[in-house]
């Protein structure tokens, strides 16, 4: 099952809308076949290993890292692909939440007189699918939050001047945050303060080819006063761009040169006056198939995630640096007792070249 | 050698003004005796080896953390005691920046007949004496800023709440930093508003009976504008206080219950209008024989030490959690541009219970 998840962590910067997943068959003691999903569309981790094992899969076991799925999509139901290979033993890490499998995929195997053992290794097999896991549970992907921050956790000095802050491998390790994402999004402000691509720049993200993202993943703009006039540049880069306006829409001067633009609309939030509803935003970008969305931007729209509770995951790159006092503020957050602190626990602290990464995620303790 | 870095460190909590040092002595590649100096006054860890081995020293090996002393201080030179005993060969650590020493001690043993290999583990030497060092060759203590903060940055509510937003287990460590060090600076701010100790709680350091401090470090309480009355929590403790004043000492209303208060009044500092001079006071604490001190204080008076260049180690306790933008900042500091910004060296990052330990020094890099 590790290296089922091994194989699954191969799909991280391509599979979305699907899951991750990775798929291992072993006979007498031997690895016969081996698979990963690459891409929506094309075969299942199962069909790949399958094909790979040939005759020797039957009676084999088959370790795969998600619920086998019991529906005919675009590609035939992997549980019956499993069967009709006469495997004798599948091992599964972890259900798939999708309502269109949910335990059907076990069940049909079983039905079929096949043995079924599972969970296995569940945790780590959850983490690797986290937003997809997220998306279909509760219709909103997984929200994580990216900011660059100094010791005194600033992010730019009050003028807005920043670069850089943080180091070349933690940008690096931000190509690989953009790429894993679905969806990209930032502010109306960023882009007009910073005027950043916002696109994934392969060769910046160390990714090795056999993992090379297929896609560039969408940019989510919002721009609730419609400020952006469609000359910034972040407009002529390669990459769909989705803009969230508030009422109407406007149309653009001009519209994205490499992909397509398209405008979203959003209901008026109810308790913070002329705001994108950044709820409505996640489902519809749910809707759409994104998994996991990365939030950069300034302290405003991050902190904004964070008030309505909708930042699943805070990824901080902090240097070795101190910005004073009167630089800005990692979130605009206006709490005002110790009792409203917004509590969270530690995913993983590392280096990253000479800055520190912590990723922390969501604790329901307050 | 390791070893008698080890036996070294047992005197962190109480060999100050003097420095941690630990002597191994090896005949025919057997320990026969080893020490450590425990005490200012008391014998030096040479001594304690040197008894423990006895007639085995003979034609035996010495391994010292630190230039054996070549002056009679109160205790005879450790160099003579060397010799004496009829070692054949010292492997010394690192030199002793001691203008009373500073190569003196080599050249005794030298001029015995004695070989000396020096340096051995000059990194680690050096650094479990940087206090002792740096006010060696600078006249200066090593400085160390303490701060428990937020992920945001923020130490407290803008109300001034803040109990507690690290943990217990940071808490304890902060004891051991107390512990270690030689006076704990504070400003007439957080004794009026925390009403704190400052003193060591023996039971909380979490610190072995046999290194079990034998003295309370100074408590230094800078009141550049005479605020406190001398009714506060902080005059009835046990352990020594200096009151640090701007111009007449102006006497207050009840000493110290358990230790001895002194006023020491500063020169106006030049540049600062009506404040301390934290120059000339870490100058008269290095005279007392402070080799480190700690300042545990507000925003303010970290950042002057900062803001001064005065600060030689940042020790933050960052907790899991936000405090939002209306808490008050890790340090008052007011930095325009990027290239103001105030580099350090990660030095150590760690968990400490729930929360994360980062600990920088100073570098010279801009």
């Amino acid at each position: 099952m590790a290296r089922a998840l091994q194989l699954a962590a191969l799909g991280l910067y391509s599979t979305s809308p699907n899951p991750r997943v990775g798929c291992v068959i072993v006979r007498d003691g031997e690895i016969v076949g081996e698979g990963w999903h690459q891409k929506a569309g094309e075969p299942h981790a199962e069909v790949h290993a399958l094909r790979m094992a040939g005759d020797k899969a039957r009676s084999a076991t088959a370790y795969v890292t998600l619920e086998p799925c019991s529906h005919h999509g675009r590609t035939p139901p992997c549980a019956e692909g499993l069967i009709n290979a006469g495997v004798a033993r599948v091992v599964g890490a972890c259900s798939d939440p999708n309502p269109l499998v949910a335990g059907r995929g076990y069940n049909m195997l079983r039905d079929a007189g096949i043995e079924v053992i599972t969970p296995c290794l569940e945790a780590q097999a959850i983490e690797i699918n986290r937003g997809f896991m997220q998306r279909m549970s509760s219709g909103l992907p997984l929200v994580r939050i990216k900011l660059a921050q100094s010791l005194d956790g600033r992010t730019a000095m009050a003028s807005g001047e920043s670069q850089w802050i943080t180091g070349p491998q933690a940008r690096a390790d931000v190509q690989r945050l953009r790429a894993r994402s679905c969806a990209i999004i930032t502010g109306a402000d960023s882009v007009l303060i910073d005027n950043p691509s916002m696109t994934v720049r392969p060769a910046e993200t160390g990714i090795e080819q056999e993992q090379r993202l297929w896609r560039q993943p969408l940019r989510v703009i919002i721009d609730g006063q419609q400020r952006l006039s469609g000359n910034e540049a972040i407009f002529s880069q390669a990459g769909d761009i989705l803009l969230a306006q508030l009422g109407d829409e406007r149309p653009l001067q001009r519209a994205v040169e490499l992909g397509s633009l398209s405008q979203w609309s959003s209901p008026q939030a109810e308790d913070t006056g002329r705001h994108i509803d950044l709820t409505a935003l996640l489902q519809h970008l749910a809707q759409l198939g994104c998994n996991e969305v990365l939030v950069e931007s300034g302290a405003q729209l991050a902190g904004a995630f964070v008030a309505a509770g909708l930042a699943d995951e805070l990824v901080l790159y902090c240097a070795p640096t101190l910005l004073g006092s009167n630089a800005r503020p990692l979130l605009s957050l206006g709490l005002d007792s110790m009792n409203e602190q917004i509590r969270w626990q530690w995913n993983d602290v590392r280096m990253v070249g000479n800055d520190l990464k912590m990723v922390l995620s969501r604790t329901s303790e307050t």
